[in-house]
């Protein structure tokens, strides 16, 4: 709660925007999308509901907005991550690590983008919920195609298997996203046990046994 | 198309009930549980919408009852695989070859599984909408106990190395998951090569190289 409380508090500093995808997110993670009502996120927020239309078009504009933001944070983590690490062991590993140093508000975060990846599927008529769902879809196939390239590269290298690198992909991804199904926070040390797990598992998945990770490279 | 007809026809056959189930499946499966209208199941089934109400108490409790046989049939299937193969690397196998002989129902079914599982959390006021959201849960833990159980004497035996047997059965199962979130259908050829891509993953994650199973098992 407190770690949900100072991400709140930083977003206010950052202007309203911010401020009211926070408190949709927090809302949208802890009581699902369909029932959370726009006006609750308003009087999070401190606002009157017709105010919060300044900022989204919609409900739905705003979760959008949020999945995009997400997203994007994924690709960009994982593009910083890969382009200093040479080995592909050592990078992956760095990558799968990162992934799991989260706060409580990026956790709900990411149980949002899993339950409402649905959603990403339906063309929308209102035009600004439009323009953020393709934005969002756009920033999906940025991420698989980064991902794709660097195991493809890894592959070439000789440093894991040859096989699929868009069904690997979307292997790897989809063993990360499904922690976010039934994860709920209980205490840091816990995510760090299921991320300690799952890194081993999505390096067995792309054929990296832990021994061929170099250890001085891959604590860093 | 023709497939899903014929799964319409038979199940014409064993009633009205299961012929609704049907036509939700279909609908919720290709355009979404929140996309599909209860007049529309109505009508695909031929009955008006009130009638619907003698079988199910909302688009809910249909929704639930779907979820719960789904459920409860790849319970079945496991557990009968399972229970006739003495190998571990071999019942594995067979069980992930088993979890891909799917009809065009039955994709779709997995994918309403997977996209509304979040609606599973929520409690429900009304009664029987309740009674089946319960019995869809109960039915998810039972899946994964019997899972459990069997990884858990898979390790005892030594025929995979000793883990946590309920993070291992969550990693399976959501890696095994995640395929029906992007998966659509285009012809059986693809669908068989995805099952065999993702049945070696699957064995990695467990930590069975292709090596440990015996060609003679795996095909039966």
């Amino acid at each position: 709660m407190n770690s949900n409380q100072d991400d709140r508090r930083r977003a206010r500093g950052r202007g309203k925007r911010e401020e009211i995808l926070a408190a949709a997110t927090e809302r949208f993670g802890s009581h699902g999308y369909e029932h959370t009502k726009w006006a609750d996120i308003a009087r999070d927020v401190g606002v009157g509901p017709t105010a919060l239309y300044h900022y989204f078009e919609s409900k739905q504009h705003c979760l959008y907005e949020i999945m995009d933001e997400a997203i994007e944070d994924f690709r960009a983590r994982f593009v910083a991550i890969t382009g200093r690490e040479r080995d592909a062991g050592a990078a992956l590993t760095a990558v799968m690590a990162d992934a799991f140093v989260l706060s409580e508000q990026e956790v709900l975060r990411n149980r949002v983008l899993v339950a409402e990846q649905g959603l990403l599927q339906r063309p929308s008529t209102a035009q600004r919920e439009e323009q953020s769902r393709q934005a969002a879809r756009a920033r999906t196939r940025d991420l698989e195609f980064a991902w794709a390239s660097f195991l493809s590269s890894a592959m070439r290298e000789g440093a894991i298997p040859e096989t699929d690198p868009r069904l690997l992909t979307r292997a790897v991804l989809g063993l990360y996203n499904s922690i976010w199904h039934w994860y709920r926070p209980s205490g840091l040390v816990e995510l760090e046990r299921i991320g300690d797990y799952f890194t081993q598992l999505m390096l067995a998945v792309v054929g990296l046994s832990p021994q061929a990770v170099e250890p001085t490279q891959a604590a860093a």
